[in-house]
């Protein structure tokens, strides 16, 4: 007898994923038959025509494979040149061999002087693990952190579904908060606090709060006061924070400025409030999400613990080394003056700029349909708008027929999770600015419909 | 209040991974100290000066800077360039962009070529998976078959211990049966029967077998008999078996051929068997460990169940698209005739041989040694030799205690498991030719003042 669909476990079963759901595969589907569909369900940005960094890239190459140098030595700008042998000599044995399970220390020690120039504080490299990608980090804290079933982990709604995902299948339970759409999508004490009192009430033992800064789904970017006030949350109930800071190069309105969860955490002298930090080189201007790099960092986490993670993190041997060089190349660009900077700061330039049109041009469009209401897109990568559908209508009802009508594939609200009887979607600012015009066009359009 | 040893669940405490233990942890203590260490403890080929094939990483180089084919056009052969364009192709969007959860659909198809031309059976590229090397792919099967508590797993002793730690970190039981170290390390259906046996009389519910071939530590190469037997004792038992491959390029007896679960599974027209065989880019003759590519093949599992890994691949995105690229180029090399195929073969066969040779050397110098015994290393990479402890000690004393005296890095045989009262360490068979010498020679030292 075969393995059958009754023979797995709850937690698999109930675990849902909805950026890749049935709408996504319906989405392929019709690709299939030859339609063409845009695919604003998730922040893949090179799917989207976003072209990567020259100066990763040229790393890249050289670092797969060194002869290159040699075999084609006005390929590569010197400071490429430099950085690659940099890395091959940081890692001993190039990409083929496995690293220290944290990732490569040279790597490490670039990540922690990157965290040093951003925030102004001191950073530990024996403190950063490199990962593939932000999600393989977060999956591993809350791994660390649900210990039992009464364990819960707050996560805001709406949030993004990886954190649902996990705390499902590590049979943890979801503690959810809601963020006010009706302020541009702000954390409040009051609400915070409610929830936390409601899960006690429930005889949850709540072990962290997560918070994702820039928004994902909600575009909105917390500044200090906001961080300030969910650290001192946390250190009230003895809660570990979760800070999923991967859209921190995407802040775009003018005066607006990312702030991280490390640096408040040292300003406010916070020693007792255990913090867990995530970077990716998914987002942000690189957008290399097929690389799978990032890396998270451990505040105040005490040594017996970081035991436990480097032990977590052994048992799957280290992340891939050309995400862990993808890594160095975000945390050390071309400084100016070098060959490689006016390149690399006008791809840079160029890409942010696009996001930053992108925004402001889909906010506004999907502000202009009646019946769409759309908080300002303030940093990440996405829209998240309100929409009011008739009687009985759901929203994933909404976007497969959005789908089919119009070859547009966004993640309905509920896979992010809303306010009771509310209905949202999430789309990405991703495409390029003639589609996003044509994207709102059409939204439009099947909108009036729909009703 | 800071995260405390005190708050960790069970799962993650109990967790152990010996491959990357107290024992290595000193050793690089000792390394900074300036110490000369052989990592004897982990098959990481390129950290003991195996090279990477050309042909992997011209492919890959090309793969993140394409423009290097217009750049230094001289610098690849033409069948490279044609392999690298076909797997931006495949990917549509190159290196930077998420794939499907499952991986690229042009890498699966190569793959599934792969497995029919190597075992003259059907496969589908829709029941084939990419993943970060084969670790990823086992945890997530064992995600999977891991319901609840009293879920057991078979697993060989001695094992490698992804298996035993991943099933304490999904709170199942492992169910150990074990190898007959006076017959090679062979299975035996009476010792499978016992260990089944043994199990459901305590209650646990027996999922799935795990066999590793050619075997990590044992470096045993299962014939088509001892694998019909497996099939044929999981079809009485409704199991599931986990195939674990990733040594199939490492044999090295005359005579003697890796054949394959599937091919078995298939022969005996096993329908009614759901077979998850894994392979990798680290192991064989490639070695690429810090590229983490590698693939799942699942067979006879019903598409309820396949929609259910695919769902748990989904959430963590996708595998990362150079070890997907790798992973291309590990299943199409270059044939004969074509522009790359006499120095992928010479550097092949370099390996290989290097490889077969180091195998025997080890084998023999440990057996000349009074005290050690060591069966035939007839496949995979490493050796598990008996040794005979004075009374008292345990093998990770003395393994510590090599490390100590040698700087010889082995892993204590407690960390795959054991028959009682018997003591093991396991050694790669990687480092160069002279210094697996030395090493024999340091270890015959060693022991001998040690007894």
């Amino acid at each position: 007898m075969t393995i059958r669909l009754a023979d797995l476990g709850t937690a698999v079963l109930e675990t849902e994923y909805a950026v890749r759901g049935p709408i996504v595969a319906r989405a392929a589907e019709l690709e299939r038959q030859g339609r063409e569909i845009v695919y604003c369900n998730i922040g893949n940005p090179q799917s989207l025509g976003q072209k990567a960094l020259s100066w990763n890239r040229q790393i890249l190459a050289l670092c797969e494979y060194p002869a290159l140098a040699e075999l084609a030595p006005d390929a590569f700008p010197a400071d490429v040149v430099a950085a690659a042998q940099a890395i091959l000599a940081g890692t001993r044995y190039g990409l083929g061999a496995y690293s220290e399970s944290r990732g490569v220390r040279f790597i490490r020690e670039a990540v922690a002087e990157f965290i040093r120039e951003r925030d102004g504080i001191d950073a530990d490299p024996d403190a950063i693990f490199l990962t593939d990608g932000a999600s393989k980090g977060v999956q591993t804290i809350l791994r660390l952190l649900i210990g039992g079933p009464a364990d819960g982990i707050m996560v805001p709604i709406p949030q993004y579904p990886l954190y649902s995902a996990t705390i499902t299948l590590y049979e943890g339970r979801m503690v959810p908060y809601y963020l006010d759409e009706a302020e541009g999508w702000k954390l409040s004490r009051p609400l915070l606090e409610a929830a936390f009192a409601q899960a006690e009430a429930e005889g949850t033992r709540v072990k962290a709060i997560c918070v994702i800064n820039p928004g994902n789904p909600t575009g909105a970017v917390l500044d200090e006061a906001n961080i300030a006030m969910i650290v001192d949350f946390a250190k009230a109930h003895g809660l570990s924070i979760l800070a999923d800071e991967v859209y921190q190069e995407n802040v775009y309105l003018p005066g607006d400025a990312f702030t991280s969860f490390a640096k408040v955490l040292h300003q406010r002298g916070a020693k007792d409030v255990s913090l867990f930090s995530f970077h990716s080189c998914s987002k942000g201007f690189l957008g290399e999400c097929g690389v799978r790099g990032g890396y998270f960092e451990c505040r105040n986490v005490p040594d017996d613990v970081m035991a436990q993670i480097l032990k977590l993190q052994s048992v799957s041997l280290c992340a891939n080394l050309a995400g862990q060089a993808a890594t160095y190349a975000m945390v050390r660009p071309p400084k100016s003056g070098t060959p490689s900077h006016p390149q690399y700061a006008a791809e840079k330039a160029a890409i942010l700029d696009a996001l930053r049109q992108r925004a402001t041009l889909l906010a506004e469009g999907l502000n202009r349909i009646d019946g769409i209401r759309c908080n300002v897109i303030a940093g990440a990568m996405y829209a998240f708008p309100s929409v009011e559908l008739p009687a009985g209508r759901t929203d994933s009802e909404y976007a497969m027929a959005l789908l089919e009508a119009t070859g547009i594939c966004v993640v309905p609200g509920s896979g992010f999770g809303q306010a009771e009887g509310t209905a949202h979607f999430r789309t990405t600012i991703l495409p390029p600015t003639e589609k996003i015009r044509k994207v709102v066009d059409a939204l439009a359009e099947f909108h009036r419909n729909y009703r």
